[in-house]
């Protein structure tokens, strides 16, 4: 690779991989930090993740707890996990007492009951009560999000109680950022929220009652997007999590909304090929094989279902063997044009621009396009039919059958994936398969039916 | 529908859609308003979005700005657009005066230049300056992604000077939230950002000069990239923009960056089923139609190359008609293997787990996948090809095909998106056709030319 290469990176990563191994050898935990220190924290993971397991240990064994813990909050947190649970208790507690409340539950929630058990004993008490708690919450809830410390004030505070821990250095307000004093009531219920500004307007001994207004607040069950509803709805960058009953149990923030929504996303361009366990090569080789099989073995069944139509009709494939030259092109031509439809309702349902109940509306836009998209292709690959085989009626017989199936798959696509939304399955994991069976099935169907029904002109 | 249905939106949408027209109809404001404010913002976009673009311009004709401001906010670019070029420059006007200033560039970069020039004339001069500077920068950089507006003081300015502009009710701070007060030096470049329990805890009469520290800012053609590592690293909830002489051109949010990863991957998940444009169906049908088609129609000429390779094997293929049936199966199970391994490469590709010089080490974790997976699924279809046809040395070749093409197609797969990325070229748009293209040629070629070698056993 040229050395006047523009990015840098290229020339250097077999290098810093090299320094980083010798670090390791030599005991260096200076050199290693200042290795990793060079390195965005995205690329020192990168890094990292490429040496064996047993490497990685003696890396995170090395490294500051709370260096190993801003790796780890970097890390999905599936690695997160997988990097937690082999480390030793000491090491491992010293790591997580670094990161924030939200982030120790969702790497506790997922180790085995023995591990997280070892780990929280270990741990300061208030802290472990806190993730117990959070580690209760469903993952794409407010509860499963919100981080346990809350900034709070009961309703007999004053204006310069506020002040005053605003400016001590005794509290850690890391975990705060972006969130408003909350005024408690006696039960804990949150019933005020308090501006800056009505702060530095105020007087000191002024009580927090006077000048508080109605906290916005979410119940610890509402889910993802009602959450997203409510940031896009109010400005706020944190909003404070009740129970039923009313208490205050956390505060989620408007990033770690931002970050479950884009995690959803990615997550489900995975599952729609069948990939549900979020996938990363770091990964054992079995696991992924194994979790990979599961859909593609799936996938060759309802493969078999649509061979069997072609199979129904050996006889005609026989008198014209030209029609084994497009099917598999219908077939992929629909797939594509069905998974096109798949991927827009996809994207209008994350973005609440689209619900189960508007399947008809959908359909109608989906069925419009199809018609226009299934003409103009029926008729080139008609046309490519027809001058490469010299015969019109066949032409003809391919390019009808893509046209119908095409109007066929972005019905069907468009449509799909809110049907199985609203009957409670998930659309990014099953809409794929469920079309391209159908597509299938009805491409060689049509294709085979028609070219039987014309067979005298086409033989 | 059934009235106990457990999701009370089911029954209503009807209702409200006739309802907002029947406001329409009426010109009754207030009661329009009233029915929007029933709804979250999204749904509230969804409903207008049902509605024929004469009537949505009504709608937003009759909408106090503010509200139309929040949807127009809420809506996806593209929409937004859409929504704001069809209103009367004066309902544009007040309308996007609403807007943060990164989402008027948005908007306003995406209208024609007549239009774009219209807006800006009416809008106040230093907002327009503003906006005009914004549209200069490129989408996905710092600069797109910021706002205009920062909290900036300069050196000689004190805490009481701070203070009082936090406590004034002057202005609107809305646009700040979560800025720091950043202080400029004489050539308008940051030199120090001061933390509030700096301010709280100093004399109202002290320089900021003295209690500032030094601030982390970032150029403005930074990509997206090095943005989220910056957040990352960084727990700020904002990161001041410079141009190369290092003076400050405004703020980015940490949201801003969140929302422009979110988009990203979402416009990823269309790009690959070939949707460029970031299609809605309330868009118009024709241009739907015509951008799906760009990549349908190219799609079929990747088909044809394809389909030449079985056209060369006719006199095998009517020898052995029975494996026209297994020919798109093998065709399609390679692509979804293949498949899979891209969407691991664009997942560990957006989370910066890979770079494209880890090609060959991603290469060699899919091929061993590879292997176990080719030799289950080829185990499994020979099975299914010897007892279906009774004839074990024909299942032997489809087993041996499909567990050959399965390890190119990985291989392919993990690799392709890395190689398109180090070239230059969007991976997330060409991996998909390139990797379908290649396995359908390599499986059609494998399945049949073993079965001309071993046409005497099999027929």
């Amino acid at each position: 690779m040229s050395q006047t290469h523009p990015e840098p990176e290229f020339d250097e990563p077999g290098d810093i991989h090299d320094r980083i191994r010798d670090a390791i050898a030599a005991d260096d935990v200076d050199g290693l930090e200042a290795l990793l220190a060079t390195l965005t924290l995205s690329d020192a993971l990168r890094e990292i993740l490429q040496f064996a397991p047993k490497e990685r240990d003696r890396i995170f064994g090395m490294l500051h707890a709370d260096r190993a813990a801003e790796l780890i909050n970097e890390a999905p947190n599936e690695i997160a996990v997988e990097l937690v649970e082999r480390l030793s208790v000491g090491t491992a507690v010293d790591i997580i007492d670094e990161l924030d409340s939200d982030v120790q539950a969702d790497v506790i929630g997922e180790l085995s009951d023995e591990d997280a058990e070892a780990i929280l004993a270990e741990m300061d008490e208030q802290d472990a009560a806190d993730v117990r708690r959070l580690v209760s919450y469903d993952d794409g809830t407010a509860g499963g999000l919100m981080i346990a410390e809350a900034f709070t004030f009961h309703e007999g505070d004053t204006v310069g109680q506020v002040l005053r821990r605003l400016a001590s250095d005794e509290e850690d307000f890391e975990p705060y950022r972006g969130q408003h004093p909350y005024i408690l009531d006696a039960e804990e219920r949150p019933v005020g929220v308090v501006s800056l500004r009505a702060l530095l307007t105020s007087k000191r001994s002024a009580a927090l009652s006077g000048i508080m207004s109605t906290p916005v607040t979410v119940g610890a069950q509402a889910p993802l997007d009602e959450l997203r509803d409510l940031f896009d709805k109010y400005s706020y960058l944190g909003i404070p999590v009740v129970e039923a009953d009313g208490r205050l149990v956390g505060v989620v923030s408007r990033s770690a909304m931002d970050e479950a929504v884009l995690e959803r996303s990615e997550s489900d361009g995975l599952k729609r090929q069948g990939l549900v366990g979020d996938e990363l090569r770091s990964q054992p080789t079995v696991l992924r094989a194994r979790r990979r099989l599961a859909w593609l073995s799936t996938n060759i069944v309802l493969n078999i279902i649509a061979a069997c139509v072609i199979s129904a009709y050996e006889e005609t494939l026989t008198a014209i063997i030209a029609i084994a030259i497009f099917l598999p092109m219908v077939s992929d031509m629909s797939g594509c044009s069905g998974n096109q439809a798949v991927a827009v309702t996809m994207r209008e349902l994350s973005l609440g621009l689209v619900k189960p109940i508007d399947a008809f509306r959908v359909w109608a836009k989906e069925a419009s396009v199809g018609v226009i998209n299934g003409i103009v292709l029926g008729i080139l690959i008609g046309l490519v039919a027809w001058i490469w085989k010299g015969n019109a009626v066949l032409g003809g017989v391919i390019g009808v059958a893509l046209a119908l199936n095409t109007v066929l798959a972005v019905s069907i696509g468009g449509v799909v994936p809110l049907l199985l939304k609203r009957f409670g399955q998930d659309p990014a994991a099953a809409s794929g398969p469920l079309l391209t069976t159908i597509t299938d099935m009805a491409g060689f169907f049509l294709v085979l039916s028609l070219a039987s029904a014309f067979l005298p002109w086409i033989v």
